[in-house]
């Protein structure tokens, strides 16, 4: 459910090839505060460098303009220009500043955005915004690219007696590995809020939520140039702006990390190619530091994920992933399951079903857990198999 | 053309599932010099353990014992008797201490060596050296898991009258990322020369020539617990020893590095799947070690990977890969070709033909050059495309 005093929509404007909705338009009807998380990579897409600028110049927000078929990337001068098309064509039809608007492309990196389109479409969506109505399914298809199922998550609230709805939506199938300062994919997730909160808070709250969520997901470890988060609260809620550390503030943190958890293993599940979403586990870590290495490591092995769309129960890949991570442990103590079915103890076989080994590996969700068995830190991070259509969606996404 | 001074030889001892050459016996006829470097992996499996115990203790070495089938890995106490069974075997049919031999396994992960085939394969290997007569493709062969060619590499010098014969096989298609500290693979190679040359040069030697070979090649990424390179210099060229800085000794170092970076290539010629032989190259950086860092992470990038599969001159994937190194750079001064087309000038795209980039593309061998025009430093890594049949191989390896 879309939070109150906020309209997404999306059209075909024309930038992707396919005939889909590529144009994605989120509005606010009250200024809202913001706040915002992009790539790591060193090559930043221009609707990057813009939204930074915009969230570092700017005040309150009005919305969100984001288009797939175009990563807008690596296209210098004119693709700063046709980024700024994009907020500024939002700014004319629906008021306020260029500034007050947000920014996001994915799609083929190294080409020039189509100016046309973008104007059209943004014109298109801007008359359904003032028609005032919402569509969801509208505006989360414009934003996907390989993903074959919308991501959405809501959560709900209630803060001094007043309901808060947090929406977020996301697209991500490939180019995955976010690391928000920093994100890797390209992923692109927004999230909207009718609470009533300052920026600062908005700011912590999402760095908090993106920890265990988006910063601990990969498909393929491939960083993108445009991975884009944000997150609007426009207060329409009616709740007193939330306080830091309050029960109300605290409430309003669950529900973004939830929503941010949920969209995250959304991603993983939906990886290019993938058959099934992995959750690998490492307890027992003498530092969180390591632990989030060690599963970072498993997560993004190649052989780990084959092995797992073969239905093979192959720990050896496993441990030695886990000892290629750089990370000091004694590999005569780790302890490694399967589900709840341990395969591994002391860094050595233990008998286990091949049989029983097979029907967990054959779930749609698969848990590999490592205990170090060295301290009490802990990780998680969310990955899928690499399949035959791994292959065949990554070899012919250009053409 | 085996050194003088050696014998090797291969045979079916039964510790792999399939019917085929499974123990290779290299054996010198004079006590030889040696030196070795293995996997950087915490894991790290019962013979590289044994090996590299026997180099640190031992002072002349007379052979190599490597099977194929079981890794030997992540097998304990039970693992190391194995391990030292194969040594020990061959010093008692063949002569000298068990220290004399190093030894090396490739295969699955975890599961115990079955003693009685390696027993019954030294001892038939063992007749066949007595016999004094080499057969080099059945020595080669038992090495092979999912290598699909033989990997083999010689080169003569005359150093001071007298003809000194390098001679390298390799075997290695998956787990491939050497690291030789530090390898990755399971990458065994083994490289005999009937130089007279000292201890510590052949290890300088040896250090040398890895760093632009072996540690510059990659297929997946996945350090393997196995990888071990051996070199053994028998002196029965009957040339006076090299002396360290001499011509002799610079002409033999460039027959090693040359037999190293021949069987480097050929390990990601055969990587698993493998369509392609990928060289990117990496010039015009600041740092060594940066343009390494640029080179490796593009060359294990499965987007570029896949796309070179795909015959798609997708340079968007390159740059980004690039761009999450984490090396610093301008983007914005990249210039990248596909052989000799460029395709991207100043991180931007150039027009080019995209019917020229397919032909390139679907050579047996494409480059990938990057000039960063930051400074005069370079870096070349090996790799291959992927396809459905590293999903293929990958997904039924165990099985």
């Amino acid at each position: 459910m879309i939070p109150k005093g906020f309209v997404v929509t999306g059209v075909h404007a024309g930038i992707a090839k396919k005939k889909k909705n590529d144009l994605a338009l989120i509005y606010s009807l009250v200024p809202a505060n913001a706040a915002g998380m992009f790539t790591a990579n060193l090559v930043k897409a221009a609707p990057v460098l813009l939204s930074r600028e915009h969230l570092k110049k700017g005040k309150v927000f009005r919305g969100i303009v984001a288009n797939s078929g175009n990563a807008n990337a690596c296209t210098g001068a004119t693709g700063m220009k046709n980024a700024a098309l994009m907020a500024a064509t939002a700014a004319r039809l629906l008021g306020g500043k260029p500034g007050e608007y947000l920014v996001a492309s994915t799609g083929v990196i190294g080409q020039q955005m189509p100016a046309a389109p973008i104007a059209r479409g943004v014109a298109a969506a801007a008359d359904a915004v003032r028609a005032g109505k919402s569509d969801e399914a509208a505006a989360v298809s414009a934003i996907m690219t390989t993903d074959t199922l919308p991501k959405v998550s809501c959560r709900t609230v209630i803060i001094a007696g007043k309901k808060v709805t947090v929406w977020g939506c996301a697209k991500g199938a490939g180019m995955i590995h976010p690391d928000l300062r920093g994100l890797h994919a390209t992923m692109l997730s927004f999230i909207l809020t009718d609470a009533a909160v300052s920026r600062k808070v908005l700011e912590q709250t999402l760095t908090d939520a993106v920890r265990d969520s988006f910063n601990c997901v990969t498909v393929d470890s491939d960083t993108s140039t445009n991975d884009t988060l944000l997150l609007l609260a426009n207060g329409a809620a009616g709740n007193k702006e939330l306080q830091p550390g309050s029960a109300g503030c605290r409430a309003f943190a669950a529900a973004v990390a939830a929503v941010c958890l949920d969209l995250a293993r959304l991603i993983a599940r939906d990886g290019e190619g993938a058959t099934r979403l992995v959750t690998v586990n490492i307890t027992g870590a003498s530092t969180d530091a390591g632990a989030r290495k060690i599963a970072a490591t498993i997560a993004t092995s190649p052989l780990v994920k084959t092995a797992i769309f073969g239905n093979d129960a192959n720990w050896g890949r496993v441990i030695a992933a886990a000892g290629r991570a750089g990370v000091a442990f004694d590999p005569d103590r780790v302890d490694i399951s399967l589900g709840s079915l341990q395969v591994a103890r002391q860094g050595g076989a233990v008998r286990f079903s091949e049989a029983a080994a097979k029907k967990i590996l054959q779930k749609k969700e698969v848990s590999i857990t490592l205990n170090l068995h060295q301290g009490n830190k802990s990780a998680v991070y969310y990955t899928c198999d690499y399949s035959f259509d791994y292959i065949k969606i990554n070899a012919s996404y250009r053409s």
